[in-house]
């Protein structure tokens, strides 16, 4: 579900490298070279169509779609309920039709929480989302809870933070490494809402993905934090960005904008004590991996 | 919204004796007796259809309304979230398009926190749901959160614990109190599921509404357990039936079901320390009330 993003795409390789059948479920407008060895199922979660058609005889369900991004959610609520949350409700009883009893959801770690009061947040801090993205992450997940305890279910949720790396192409709409590190290519400014003091925690897409493929072999009800632990402002990735591309590039500041939670990152406490997985790749070494595959 | 229901005619009996102006939203198919001064609105909050109408002109709007019940929101969770949860997202769409900023919603304090670690339970104990009734509560309170941060909404969330008195006709449905009366009457088996230890929150209907009408007066979000703080086991509300009623009535046990949260009752604290309100019925006295009112 959601193979052709760019997380999905490492993760369909990461699986494949591992000897895994891999199905891809998607709208197909990615636009996306295919992948030898995938088999790929066009459909909408939004509807259900085409669902029971790729999920017959399949063993664990990778949901990594999301119909919204949080800073637009919030313009309309009610699609974001309805593609998103009904379309998982939808995938679930087409799983339990299809007797598919597992299932890996990418949560958000950036914005369940809201505003934390705590950094870094634990997973039992309160759930206090200012995006509609985030409360329908929270809705999903509750009722993977739910079809753990009542269906049998077997759900990893992992609570992501901001994934980055090679592949990234939605340049100017998600990731903040990618389009720092090509605006300063092409001597674009880059545009920092707020003073460049928000904190995020930035997680290397190598590890998000070590973390989806070993959820599979969770049983019950698993939820995790999955972040790098540690907290970074963009004034910090700019600093990097300098460093390892040796660019220093110009900077355009615009006042902050009300969606965005002002400093958050993971307490990975319980995922490193409870699975074994750790992060093992840092923001400097993350942004000289990406570099280096960029400028191949 | 939701103005025909048990709670919603004790609360449009308030408001009117407090000289308000009511106007009563609902499916229109409750066959109760209309009341004098009352202005009744047609419509059907799961689709929007007459909402506008409605709301032209109001300056509060208390949100009563469920489609559903905890016991039977499990069988169809698609159900409940189109009606429940995107009927409440094109109330407050329509709330804002009318000029309408205050809302007073019925939150659930028996379901959102689904088996407490602790009780009584605080508010800001973790949320997890074991009912799609409860999970779209929670999504209900996060939207309202959201709305009052963005849109400069006054929102009161009133996680109610379990109401009872005179005119709760759903006997069997909901009330376990009036049920139990009903039963004992009409020397009808009493059917309890599980050994009869199921702890609840049970608040008379005069003190929730009391807390309905006052949450009228605050401003912003505000959040509040309203329960009477103390915690009843079914054995307990028998052993009052019986002294209260004189009569002796027949139980019958089946096995637990598994919707069932084990123990639940509410720290009120909150709710009284900042807003001076609690309850003033305690059980016996609550059901003497009641036991009055049926006699009559």
């Amino acid at each position: 579900m959601g193979g052709n993003g760019f997380l999905g795409r490492h993760l369909v390789r990461a699986l494949l490298a591992r000897g895994a059948n891999v199905r891809v479920f998607d709208r197909g407008h990615g636009g996306t070279q295919p992948s030898e060895g995938v088999a790929y199922f066009q459909g909408d979660l939004a509807t259900g169509a085409g669902l029971d058609r790729a999920l017959a005889g399949v063993d664990v369900v990778y949901h990594l779609i999301s119909t919204t991004i949080p800073s637009t959610s919030n313009a309309n609520p009610i699609y974001d309920v309805e593609s998103n949350l009904l379309g998982t409700l939808r995938l679930l009883e087409t799983m339990r039709a299809a007797g598919v009893n597992k299932i890996v959801f990418t949560s958000s770690g950036g914005t369940v929480y809201g505003n934390p009061g705590v950094v870094p947040v634990r997973e039992d801090a309160p759930l206090q989302p200012i995006s509609s993205y985030g409360i329908v992450k929270v809705a999903i997940e509750q009722y993977l809870r739910l079809n753990c305890a009542l269906q049998q279910l077997n759900a990893a949720v992992l609570r992501l933070a901001n994934p980055y790396g090679p592949g990234e192409t939605r340049i100017g709409v998600h990731g903040v490494i990618p389009t720092f590190f090509a605006k300063a290519v092409a001597n674009d400014p880059i545009e920092i809402w707020g003073d460049g003091s928000v904190i995020r925690d930035y997680i290397h897409v190598d590890d998000a993905v070590a973390a989806l493929v070993q959820a599979a072999n969770w049983t019950g009800f698993n939820l995790y934090n999955v972040g790098s632990g540690v907290g970074h402002s963009l004034i910090d990735i700019l600093e990097v960005v300098k460093k390892v591309s040796g660019i220093v590039p110009n900077v355009v500041f615009h006042p902050s904008r009300s969606f965005d939670v002002k400093a958050i990152y993971l307490d990975i406490a319980r995922i490193t004590s409870e699975t074994g997985w750790r992060p093992t790749v840092d923001l400097e070494q993350g942004c000289r991996m990406f570099w280096d595959a960029v400028k191949r």
